[in-house]
């Protein structure tokens, strides 16, 4: 096959303090001939997450991207050409792709590939039924362990993750109170979403608002911030209570990480006999299918909404990354670049 | 019955820093006559334990001990009068009384007794038996969930708690590591407590010894002491582990208590998919008889030593708190008043 042109964008340098474009830098290549056991995937929709940030910047639960390489995403594509078994010219896949027309692909480590069922819909499959919706679903119902009549805040409540894990426990008969940024959000998640309560971090005092939504305390914190929310939170909790640590997006763009504002007030954990605990999705893999099947019919039934922001061509990678940090995204933050064929 | 002379330490200052002396105040006075449902109670014995500092300082998991009233202390004494029905003289009776000869008592509240069998050991009923050896036992079972294999690694190890947690932990089969101060302590640990390996902070680089003595991680962590150590365990933490949250001792005389040195790595708790849980051995209160029975048979056999450390006298009492704060004890701190009548 013709090598094809591929445009990308590298990582150029490690970020210090907010994502800035200059992080980045076009290219513009060709795709390279195939070896045995590698496919070429057209790249159609890419997934945008807090945890990029990190990636971008050290080793941690994987390793960090080489400067001068693509920026790594979670993706969807559509497979081009093969010299892989099992994988067919028009299989769609999902996995860690690049930010680049086209990923050649052995499928091997971290870049993993997971074949997709014809017709299915990149979209969803990178935001309710992608490791977005199953972080939700893992975070709140495994670590979580909610019980009906349990108040559940949620931080980041309108962003992809948050608004998920908010209306799972809703599901599950929790009083949900959600804190999120700017009254079209917060208007959002009582109206749309479902939630009993919202609070405006950025016009009203969290903590009195969390005193006054959560009079018995609180039994479940979904923390996606990190920082003054998470210690707010921590200082108000109930006996029993379970902390899932799902994230610090507060926190990652800090010159001083997660490390800027540790959780002064953990010993309330001690007071409370009250747990945190984090997580990571890949921990629960061999529960994906179950997962996924029963997000799906939650989302069939109408009972699970999927709101995403959705932005549109390779172009538009770095502007689109640093709206997650911004607060600008409202849901699951994605990037469009094709249909599938 | 005639008033009897009453010696007493009240509590004169709220601490700053480091306990002092001259938080404390001597008094003499006299016993009152009691009221219907009280009992008059000798003081034989006083444990000696690190959150007193914060029962000194302010509300917590109960109030704070008001100034000019004597200072709050577990303790095991003897009936010598009673007005209370199912208390008669010479029984023994343990709860919160006072660091005085004589308390008067009506049972209520925090201030709740529990009558003992004739014949019981006060010293062992303060230690073991006690409060101190509960929360090990609870501690270390019912939130560390230890498995044969496990490494353990517990802080303030030579300490009455952190001994008996170590001691359980190895009864289980845990690989069990403590972290103690100075050479005395740690010889101990390792030969007469049975421990894998001790670490001495006060001469050893502590996050260096636990790499080289947990080359797999860390899969349980007894806090007692909180601080620096605590985010040198959380940065060796395996995967799935529990982090046990007992204490900070370290921290409690600092002036910006344990929100001086906040968890900087708690965020090893996502990577790890790991848990951090608080506790009060109150809240395990229904389970008392079958622990205590069971670290009585286990002490019986010799499988787990009561290291005590016994000073004696009312007059040391100020002077024996201290000894907790400075690392001077080594095992569980007591104080002799008398022996049962």
């Amino acid at each position: 096959m013709a090598e094809l042109k591929n445009r990308r964008w590298l990582l150029a340098a490690r970020p210090h303090g907010l994502i800035k474009e200059s992080d980045f830098k076009w290219d513009e290549s060709r795709t390279p001939a195939l070896a045995d056991g590698q496919v070429l995937v057209r790249n159609l929709a890419f997934s945008f997450d807090p945890t990029q940030r990190g990636w971008m910047s050290m080793d941690t639960y994987m390793p960090a991207i080489p400067l001068g390489e693509p920026m790594r995403a979670g993706a969807v594509g559509q497979v081009v050409e093969s010299r892989r078994p099992g994988l067919a010219k028009g299989d769609l896949v999902q996995g860690l792709f690049g930010w680049e027309d086209y990923t050649v692909s052995a499928g091997e480590g971290i870049f993993g590939m997971q074949k997709l069922a014809p017709g299915t819909d990149p979209i969803l499959a990178l935001s309710l039924l992608g490791t977005t919706g199953l972080t939700a679903y893992f975070g709140t119902l495994a670590v979580g362990q909610p019980k009906s009549g349990d108040t559940f805040v949620v931080s980041g409540a309108a962003g992809a993750t948050g608004s998920v894990a908010g209306m799972i426990a809703k599901l599950k008969g929790c009083r949900v109170v959600g804190i999120a940024g700017g009254p079209a959000k917060c208007e959002w998640l009582v109206k749309e979403a479902g939630f009993d309560a919202a609070i405006d971090y950025k016009n009203e005092n969290v903590g009195a608002a969390l005193t006054k939504h959560c009079p018995k305390g609180i039994d479940i914190y979904f923390d996606n911030v990190g920082g003054e929310i998470l210690d707010l939170a921590l200082a108000r909790i109930a006996n029993g209570a379970r902390v899932i640590l799902c994230g610090a997006i507060s926190q990652y763009n800090e010159t001083a990480g997660v490390a800027g504002h540790p959780p002064k007030n953990y010993f309330n954990l001690i007071f409370r006999g009250a747990r945190m605990e984090g997580f990571l999705v890949f921990h629960f893999a061999q529960k994906y299918p179950q997962a996924v099947a029963e997000l799906s019919q939650w989302y069939a039934e109408g009972k699970v909404k999927n709101q995403i922001d959705l932005q549109h061509g390779l172009e538009s990678a770095p502007k689109t990354i640093i709206r997650l940090f911004t607060g600008a995204n409202f849901g699951k933050q994605l990037l469009k670049l094709a249909d599938p064929e």
